[in-house]
């Protein structure tokens, strides 16, 4: 166990009035243990008290080291894991439960009386886990970095000849050849038309002269996750992309600029989403402006303009308007990370924004 | 929807009692839609009642045709999709809810007070799913038959010196190329000594002389699962080896021959494992002898000691006992789908179960 992160979570426990909860989802174990814990089909659970009778529930088929700082009680595949569990469970004491625990679990514990008042417990979880530690803040730079450079590989590959997928293939390949254990979403590298679409399937499209070409990528390194968008054009750029590029960027600054304690979440997504209104371009700006990230792609704490929370120091999300123009088959997203310092932000990719028309010929 | 099942699920839920149901699991809402829905972190939500009032709660950014036979209603990211769903169930009776629906939605449902009492609803639904209808039997069918040529098509590739990452890259690749819109499960190739470990990760060992290896493999083909083992030895075979390919060989014979109507998914168990210990390696047979499978590889219904359900006409289910002995680097798994006839059951797979000693010079 990571006795610093447990020992907030206790904290914001007493803080919140709540004795036990059990985390079951795979990261938030990691984040607390240090260790990844995937159990299939079958139950796994970390059951908290602030009393400090911490134990760790698993499938005897998924055996861990004793080395994990917490008791670890095994079940097997014949027995009922949550009556095992609900023996440790407070009965008279209201208890939080993983967001993500499922219904089959929560429904046992509920037939079986354990606990007085079932609550989210995530929420407490993910409170911690938004704010960054001093180690988690240096992987999370040094995955900005790794990911700056595999940018810099992948933008001149836009005039190759490559379709969307090869272009998927390759950049997967840079990730795994760069010492990431993988990618940390499905990348996606849009060309023309296809960039209308938020939700872009790659496909067998191949760029060509004037295409915007959205190049959304990310890795995994040491665990943590980075997240970048540029866009670039293929030979040429029309007036209008030029002129839709230049107001996301503008309203990129402003997010930025906007990301910083005492602001809220929603002043980043309105600081981003009021220019491209201004600029006349707000019904084609369709998704919230960003997202927490750590050891997760997307973890709690929406850059929405319905999230009110006060930002502070140590958080990490991605600021990424974009406009997309389906008719025009003309799209533009700039996305990078921020780091919330004491007064402002550090931002975690480098690759250059300025207005890039890749050469045909290069 | 597919009106037959949604009668039967409906058929379920009048008998047991239960007027309404929350089903979110997409493979659940494939089986009743013919569609397949994935809403990644938002609530999907397929609501049946018996009065015939069904609905189907989606994000608005992931809209589906009007063709689905059922009233969609939308909601947005802003929204609370809990709330909105929770206003057309029926508060003063009790609700069915999937087995894998989260925690968030559950706990946010019970806090509405919507649904007099919270039962776990997939186990009519898994019920109804166990039994394959005509069409269901048929894709079984075809996806047994094209595991058979695959199958054909890896063995002889065990000695020309590949590893087990480079047989998984291989076989994948096969599936694709066959039709298969992927694999049902990360495939198995394990040489020799990696077989003793039922939980096998893929690595890099090669295939040497003498020894064993299990290929575990299956592919999803028009969105039915296939899946098979064979054990075949590298060039010889020992005596010890011989005898433990014979005995799991007769092993699986005898779960066939106890898989029919009226038996229990136990006496399948019994008849392999009885046998195994018998011959003294009961200890070593150390998994369940097979899972129920269908749209998904792992579906409701083990083959396993403590399932006392009595086995019926359109089951599908996996027969695999094992041997895996760890010290001598030896393991044999013999794998076969059955499908339960009204008399008996048909075997959908057909690749050889002789002894196979593939020559290293071939």
């Amino acid at each position: 166990m990571i006795q610093s992160r447990v020992d907030r979570i206790l904290a914001k426990m007493k803080e919140e009035g709540i004795t036990q909860m059990i985390i079951s989802d795979s990261p938030a174990i990691f984040y607390l243990t240090g260790k990844w814990i995937r159990s299939g089909e079958r139950m796994q659970a970390l059951y908290l008290n602030v009393n400090g009778k911490n134990k760790l529930f698993l499938n005897r088929l998924f055996p861990q080291k004793d080395d994990l700082g917490v008791e670890i009680v095994y079940y097997d595949d014949v027995e009922d894991s949550v009556e095992i569990l609900s023996k440790f469970v407070e009965k008279d004491k209201p208890i939080g439960v993983d967001k993500f625990w499922q219904a089959r679990f929560l429904l046992r514990l509920q037939e079986l009386g354990s606990g007085s008042k079932y609550l989210n417990g995530s929420i407490i979880v993910d409170h911690v886990r938004l704010i960054k530690d001093a180690k988690e803040q240096k992987l999370m730079w040094e995955a900005g970095l790794a990911n700056d450079k595999i940018m810099e590989q992948l933008v001149p590959l836009v005039v190759k000849g490559y379709t969307e997928k090869e272009m998927n293939d390759i950049v997967r390949k840079m990730y795994l050849d760069s010492g990431h254990s993988g990618v940390s979403f499905d990348p996606i590298i849009g060309y023309g038309k296809s960039n209308g679409d938020p939700h872009h399937a790659t496909d067998n499209t191949k760029g060509k002269r004037g295409d915007s070409v959205i190049i959304d990528i990310g890795g995994v390194l040491n665990d943590y996750c980075s997240d970048m968008t540029r866009t670039v054009f293929i030979g040429e750029v029309s007036e209008r992309g030029r002129e839709i590029y230049e107001i996301v960027k503008e309203a990129q600054a402003r997010g930025i600029a906007a990301a910083k304690p005492g602001n809220r979440m929603c002043d980043v997504d309105h600081a981003c989403r009021d220019y491209i209104t201004e600029k006349g371009y707000g019904d084609y700006f369709v998704c919230r402006t960003g997202h927490t990230i750590g050891i997760e792609d997307h973890e709690f704490g929406d850059v929405s303009s319905v999230n009110e929370e006060i930002i502070k120091p140590g958080q990490v999300f991605s600021i990424e308007p974009g406009v997309y123009l389906d008719d025009e088959a003309l799209g533009v997203r700039i996305e990078d990370l921020v780091l919330i310092t004491e007064d402002g932000c550090e931002v975690l990719n480098h690759y250059t924004k300025d207005l890039t028309v890749v050469p045909e010929n290069n």
